[in-house]
């Protein structure tokens, strides 16, 4: 399984693509930011983070996408632009009949490092020893990005698991009514 | 002058398409709004309010686009879902080439009703006057929005005639060294 984990933000957006399976050594594909200029007016810094996504997806072909769930509590000043970025990911993926997903930030902290509220360097830690990588990937919101891919093909992989225990579960029963 | 007017938001988001030039009166050339159902993904109700919006450029094909500058302070519940709205409205644009434009809730306010804490009826009914209708467009997110086209084309007009005074005041001087 291969997914793209993207960290929105208008400045700074990380991309972040990473191959594997649950239980398996994960590899990376690639990794990125696309930058836009902050004197740029909004709308044009949003087509070109729409651009340098859409590259992103034609280069690398992921089967999924995982984006950063945003939450208005934090950095008030900088979450309206961080969320039309969200807003400009979940688009781009969802318009091509990529699966897209959604992970807090204390989820991808939680996954790859075993607690939610793990600073940045040990996110970036994790990162560089889950991928076999010789240094922590810059800027922070590259890691965090490959962090999210990461969180994603785990949890992934726990969700087809389940998925697939319901459905023996369920295989003997009539398959009337509804799903549960 | 023909403004497409977007009042932006995940469950309704309004449109509204207003000619005129400042001055003159103006006329409404169509309103409605955009739903999505909460149940669905926010990646799903923003792809639809993608298309929305898309539709509403080819059928009126505007010379510009207004749309509501959303703030963080406001609604904590619902912000991120309407920062997220906001950006596809202003990608849809640019990616068009549209001259894009930002206005705050007061501005609109301010430009339709003389008041920047004007409430909803009041804007209802100045939209309702200025456009010579039998009754308030609803719901309100609509009459935001042709608020916003009605704001933009007075506005401009004021933009305009300033580029138009500072072009004259900088004619006869060379035209070397930065703009003012």
């Amino acid at each position: 399984m291969r997914v793209l984990g993207i960290d929105p933000g208008l400045t700074r957006c990380g991309l972040g693509v990473v191959e594997g399976t649950p239980g398996r050594p994960l590899s990376l594909v690639g990794v990125g930011v696309v930058r836009t200029p902050a004197d740029q007016p909004v709308a044009q810094r949003l087509v070109a983070i729409e651009a340098g996504i859409e590259e992103w997806l034609d280069r690398h072909r992921p089967d999924a996408v995982a984006v950063e769930r945003v939450f208005a509590q934090h950095n008030l000043r900088t979450v309206m632009g961080t969320a039309q970025a969200s807003g400009i990911a979940l688009v781009v993926a969802a318009r091509r009949g990529l699966p897209v997903a959604l992970h807090t930030p204390s989820e991808v902290k939680a996954a790859v490092s075993g607690s939610g509220r793990a600073d940045k360097a040990q996110v970036g830690a994790m990162v560089t020893r889950l991928l076999r990588l010789t240094e922590a990937p810059k800027p922070a919101d590259a890691a965090d990005a490959l962090a999210l891919a990461i969180t994603h093909i785990w949890r992934g992989g726990a969700q087809a698991r389940l998925d697939a225990a319901v459905a023996a579960a369920r295989r003997p029963t009539t398959t009337a009514g509804r799903r549960p």
